[in-house]
């Protein structure tokens, strides 16, 4: 019953029987982890509210419908996350409003999602299931725009929108319950991630995965300015990778880890290996739009030999082999995904 | 009419007629901000809810009752925010849930004031206001535990509790709505503060008045530990003159600043002054309770050269003046601050 990735060496063995939480389960992250879950035979509880425009879609359960339970919540709901987490080993906390733009837009729904839902989980910890493992999804838009170089942990946050702001706040919150209240929480911060199973009716979602669409739908890329801008891009796998090997680590209380290739590619050169996988699209050279200029992050790479190190994390997906898996999922499922 | 600290040539005769909104105008800097604005000819408008158990009391106005107005209201209403901000020149954004423990008792009112009422006025001034000139209150506990040295602007924050998380978040989106939306806001990292008009009720509201209390009680004032934990404390006619001076400025537009004496001075030190100035009280040595050992920030010093740089502004009130203005002032006013 089980797939082939659960091999009987695996570490992530551990799984089998473990009464798991994913929060935003229905969405990019929270589903390909759902998946590798059950495969792993885990008891998967997933908690998603399918937001309208949100990140939540259902054919994401697609094979697994039988084999998980869905809460249709939200987590702003404080009864429902009490009684959500108070059986459970393991919290992959992933749900969140997760676009930039519209953090700017409707700052205090981010808030009420970002900070009280997440005050919510942890109070819930705190008080139903203080034996909970934690890890919390947060995200390379902490560290602002960086600059040239690696970005180390430790390096210094300056969030650009409002989202990010409360990301920020919702990886203290965990950092802070794990020292005062003895909760075990570790904090992921995943760099630009791309896959199967994302939001693709919007480019707000991941930048990658709009492209991969425009491609699809044989439509012109549009790159602001030159398209040099390198980011640090990661197949939804490898970053699932991270989550599972966390997961059942309990010395990695309060750490931070930078989830993310170590490596930087230019736009330009990721939406070419785009177009000639998916053998269609253009591109279309535009000036940036003044609002975007404000809130881009710039050049981002980051250094993950600390993840490396502490949980033995790799990333193993090749870029080319990344892309045209996701090319293929979306070839095939494009009518689930939009349009 | 006006002080004498109204000098002529002051740059602070700028004062002189503009339309100011001070938040959280009955608490302690709110309210010795408010007198020092009255006696300079500015129209102040105070926004104070008095939150029971908080930094507010009516005694705080006394001599400038006729001068102000007070708007008994919350910066939770997004409606009244509005209304208060709309004809304003210069907004001083200070009312907060200001406990580190409190904050910990009850994140969620901590997150409802220091988030969303944080929102409600960057929102308010975006949509109502644009051109108003914004000093945002924060404080040195967004540093953690930073250790030895002298805490630059651009070191990393790690705060200890969810008080210091939301701060740390109100700054970002101070910061954020300047490069965003062109709003003109300053932030001021405030250090350990001390002075008259103080919440006396508890300890949690700043430990240097707390034994001032405790000392005209004649009664022990408990040290954690051997008391030789350093901080940076400042009197609040210093804290005053930096807001006041940031206030006039539009050239500081998103930037951040430590308002501190620079100067680290041992807990006992002081407590030992303080008992010589009061002429009572005495010191009891106990061992630190678990729950303040794991939020305490230990040492703390931070570099006051930026400031000093930008805005000239320079700490003039020696620790010795400032400890018997404060004690002075509480002998006189005890029953309006406790008991």
């Amino acid at each position: 019953m089980r797939s082939g990735k659960a091999a009987p060496k695996s570490p992530l063995q551990g799984y089998r029987g473990k009464k798991v939480l994913v929060t935003g389960g229905l969405g990019f992250l929270g589903s390909n982890l759902a998946h590798r879950l059950a495969a792993l035979g885990a008891d998967v509880r997933l908690l998603d509210c399918l937001l309208p425009l949100h990140g939540g879609n259902r054919h994401n359960l697609e094979g697994i419908e039988k084999r998980v339970e869905w809460i249709q919540a939200d987590i702003r709901d404080r009864a429902v996350v009490e009684a959500a987490v108070k059986d459970r080993d393991i919290l992959f906390n992933i749900a969140a409003q997760t676009s930039h733009t519209d953090s700017m837009r409707n700052p205090r729904l981010d808030a009420d999602i970002n900070i009280h839902g997440q005050l919510n989980l942890l109070e819930a910890a705190r008080l139903r299931r203080p034996d909970l493992r934690l890890v919390y999804c947060s995200t390379r838009a902490v560290y602002g725009s960086p600059g040239r170089g690696k970005v180390l942990e430790s390096g210094p946050t300056q969030p650009l929108d409002v989202y990010s702001a409360d990301k920020l706040a919702g990886e203290n919150y965990h950092r802070i319950y794990s020292s005062v209240f003895d909760l075990n929480a570790t904090i992921l911060r995943v760099a630009n991630g791309y896959g199967p199973r994302a939001q693709m009716r919007q480019p707000s979602f991941g930048i990658l995965n709009w492209f991969i669409r425009l491609a699809i739908d044989n439509a012109p890329i549009k790159i602001f300015g030159d398209g040099r801008q390198v980011r640090d891009y990661l197949y939804v796998d490898d970053i699932v990778d991270a989550f599972l090997m966390a997961g059942l680590r309990s010395d990695l209380r309060g750490e931070t880890y930078n989830v993310a290739s170590g490596k930087g590619v230019p736009l330009i050169e990721i939406v070419r290996k785009i177009l000639r996988i998916a053998g269609k699209g253009t591109i279309l050279h535009v000036p940036w739009p003044e609002t975007n200029k404000r809130i881009d992050a710039g050049d981002f790479v980051a250094d993950n030999r600390k993840i490396r190190r502490d949980a033995g994390w790799r990333a193993t997906t090749a870029l080319e082999d990344g892309l045209k898996s996701t090319i293929d999922f979306y070839e095939k499922n494009r009518r689930h995904y939009w349009g």
